[in-house]
């Protein structure tokens, strides 16, 4: 819960297409208008709609980490305004499972209430339940105010690494090889 | 399978002994031999050995996304001497799963093989099985030979994006804030 009293829950199939409207909004954001071929059909047969809190570790069967989840802020006024889309990964290092959170947004007119940080504390929260030990996420590096927020919550920066990706034509190259 | 006859399997719980000793190998050529808290408990719970070709899309239950798994490369004279261990992410932009690829390792005496590419290549024919888009991973940006593999296979860097990670004292201060 935020401290205006907004509150968090796990998105259902009837918040499709809320998702993919908060997809194209972040997307715009990012100067990445284009790029959504995200459909309502595509959420809802990849996305999991599982609740995971009702699990309460990695060995009960009813805990399945990795199916992507959504989970949703709603204002004090009951507006869904805002949205963290995660997965579960794993660290080899630690042994144990951690959080990516794939994407992280907050309408622009419901900025400065704390509703980014409640979303990351959820999720830090999840990661702590599981036994885990990482939540992780990456940032466009021109977004400045973002990574200031990220740096005021204690988040290390991974500057000796970088991301690679193997899609398109490339990956149907490579798998046919 | 590899030029030379090599062949990839998924582990199972009886390679766990194996995966920690690559692990602590990779550690080891990455430079950060004290950073690998794994134990083989630890790998016993929290990684899959449930193989995933048995399932034939992400509806059917028992194709279950996000645990993290582990291929092995075995060399035809019968050695593993290499392994991929990954797990499924998701892209809000194509709405679709793909997969993360945490760890790739290859013992030293083992490579000029073609084996690095072959896990890749399987990893990559797993992202086509499920309908997914992408194959990610990352690289330490010193690592100049293994940069220069990737981009022959064609693989785009990120290099727009920083990598942001909220671990350890700073997971626990948020998660209780």
């Amino acid at each position: 819960m935020a401290s205006d009293g907004a509150t968090i829950r796990h998105a259902t199939r009837e918040d499709v297409p809320t998702i993919l409207a908060l997809i194209n909004e972040l997307a715009v954001y990012e100067n990445a208008a284009d790029s959504v071929q995200a459909t309502p059909e595509l959420l809802l047969k990849n996305l999991s709609f599982e609740i995971p809190s009702i699990a309460t570790s990695t060995t009960d069967p009813s805990f399945t980490p990795g199916h992507a989840k959504t989970i949703l802020l709603i204002s004090p006024e009951g507006e869904i305004c805002g949205m963290g889309l995660y997965f579960y990964n794993f660290s080899t290092w630690t042994g144990t499972p951690g959080i990516y959170l794939e994407d992280l947004f907050v309408k622009p007119v419901y900025r400065g209430r704390g509703y980014g940080k409640a979303i990351i504390k959820a999720l830090a929260k999840e990661v702590v339940r599981v036994g885990g030990s990482r939540l992780c996420w990456v940032c466009l590096n021109w977004n400045k105010p973002s990574l200031e927020f990220y740096a005021g919550l204690g988040a290390t920066r991974m500057n000796e690494w970088v991301g690679l990706r193997l899609q398109d034509d490339a990956l149907i190259k490579v798998a046919e090889s």
